[in-house]
């Protein structure tokens, strides 16, 4: 789709990634060559999405090992390992896959401790590449399940950014309009804009755009109007992080959506790798919720649109109940309905 | 509240009245000393709120009869009103107080056909300014009844500007606030930013923060979640058009507040003058719905914020059943339940 990709590994040793909050007026990468840049990345949103997120994390402890040199001692690689896997940790607090893509590089590392330095930090090198492209992998999964619930002609909604600017290349959500496209069938997405960051009007209008997709971009508190009209067969949506019980968080104004799915009858999906349960967590009210800048609220947009002084709560995500949700799509197939029990199944190594 | 009033009539003779595209960042009246600076103004929503449009046109009329001179004929004075009320009817298609205020302002004129024109001219200057008068009085009798809905230390939420800029001076919804705190109650309110043009945020989050009533400035897309978490008491917003049935048109998204609102049994209340009821619409799906430009949405800040060439739809109000409407709050007193035989009721002149 994209000329350039969301994430990619340079030929000199470092990350680039596409510098998200340009979009879509200015298609920018930029070079994450320490491992703040990279934290920098995370927090500021330039890089996004839960599976983008954990990739940009697993090529960021490459970045921060890189201080250490090419032939560090064992006890210097993971003392460093551990600094900077615990600075990274601290960018975003909701992205489950964040800690997946750390815990996953840490216990690699640890696998190796009797290794030299030098075959642990290349083992680790083709850790994060394989997460990588296991992304890839997986997102053509969850696309090509999800495919089997839409039709020819259909439309559909969507909230917030699950594209391929989320994940590696083909997204989740969006996964599932893209590979029905590819499966011959013309079908309509409303894209809700998203606030406050706009990642529906900046991003995934934009990667629908790209791909000759039929898409129209409504504000968030649209939804519930174009439900009513009937112009929609099925919510798709990500997810950043899921319970044990299939409890969702996902960008604030998800839940909202799913109650006026609901109202009207509308299937709501999830799509998500399964690297986004979390099974400590028993329900949706467990899933820490971060809060952001007030600002992103009264300036928006540069310009002030709030009074001084006014109090703003802004919370980055919402916790959508299973029981609003009709389905999981994950790369190992669709959970339907979503409870306990077909999560821990599902989620099990050996499904 | 306001040092300087939302409309006003100036000793010269003309009408000025707040810019509420400038606000919360400015403050400024401009004059209206043609017909068209008060369509203009009506039509980019310098002036807006069904009561202040209303009273705006029955101005407007003034305004616009000023160019027959003092002493017209009889017919140059008619076909000039014809004129000046079809036009101004052309400014924006949803707010039914416009209509309203320019037949009565016509009804007036007829009433008067064999009056001197000096005469006619001279009351329907009055007839403006008992439009202007009225609604004063309305917003403190809807204010009044609102308030015995609220109680101390309750928490509401609110959708768009149904405040004193709305109106002449106290607001509908917002009456609602204003009285509670007038009545010594302590209250806290959520506003919905509203999107596009962020009325919530410009104007109502400014309007309460005026009158020291505790509020939280939120987006659209959190109402769902502030009431999930229990912060919400009951739902007050304004309406456009209320038809026969007691379906109401209101700011886009307000229907997806009633929805979530229902979801969560959390009371909604609708608050607004009977002027607002069309009796001649048996529903809420014959309320024609205004179109807005799409750039409201993808340059709603001056920056684009959207792709080149994306497909947008930009309704402007969405119409919310009276199956969602716990109750409608009028200057007589509080329809509830809402159905059609209340609405009859009450819309009765000798109710």
């Amino acid at each position: 789709m994209h000329s350039i990709e969301t994430l990619s590994w340079t030929g000199d040793g470092h990350l680039k990634l596409i510098d998200q909050t340009l979009l879509p007026t200015e298609l920018l990468e930029i070079d994450c060559r320490t491992v703040e840049t990279v934290w920098e990345a995370i927090k500021m949103l330039r890089v996004r999405g839960a599976p983008a997120i954990g990739i940009a994390a697993a090529y960021g402890v490459c970045v921060g090992l890189q201080t250490v040199g090419p032939n560090p001692t064992t006890q210097a690689l993971f003392d460093r390992l551990d600094e900077v896997v615990n600075y990274l940790a601290s960018s975003r607090p909701t992205a489950v896959n964040l800690f997946w893509a750390l815990d996953r590089m840490k216990a690699k590392a640890e696998s190796l401790r009797a290794a030299a330095p030098p075959e642990i930090l290349a083992v680790l090198f083709e850790e994060a590449k394989a997460i990588h492209e296991e992304d890839r992998t997986i997102c053509r999964a969850i696309g090509s399940h999800g495919q089997t619930l839409t039709k020819d002609g259909g439309s559909y909604l969507t909230h917030c950014n699950a594209g391929g600017l989320a994940t590696a290349d083909y997204g989740t959500a969006l996964a599932v309009f893209f590979a029905s496209a590819e499966a011959g069938k013309k079908i309509h997405v409303f894209a809700d804009e998203t606030r406050p960051l706009l990642q529906g009007a900046r991003l995934t209008a934009w990667e629908l755009q790209q791909r000759q997709i039929d898409v129209t971009l409504i504000c968030d508190s649209m939804a519930a109007l174009v439900m009513r009209q009937g112009k929609v067969d099925v919510v798709f949506v990500g997810a950043d992080r899921i319970a044990a019980n299939g409890d969702t968080a996902n960008k604030i104004g998800t839940y909202g959506v799913a109650v006026a799915a609901k109202a009207h009858g509308i299937p709501f999906y999830v799509a998500a790798p399964i690297s986004t349960f979390d099974l400590t967590l028993e329900n949706g009210d467990l899933i820490p919720i971060e809060e952001r800048d007030p600002a992103e609220v009264s300036h928006g947009f540069g310009e002030r649109t709030a009074p001084d002084g006014v109090r703003i709560y802004n919370p980055a995500f919402d916790a959508t109940p299973a029981s609003l949700i009709t389905g999981i799509v994950t790369e190992k197939g669709i959970i339907s309905p979503v409870n306990r029990e077909m999560v821990a199944e599902i989620s099990h190594p050996n499904f």
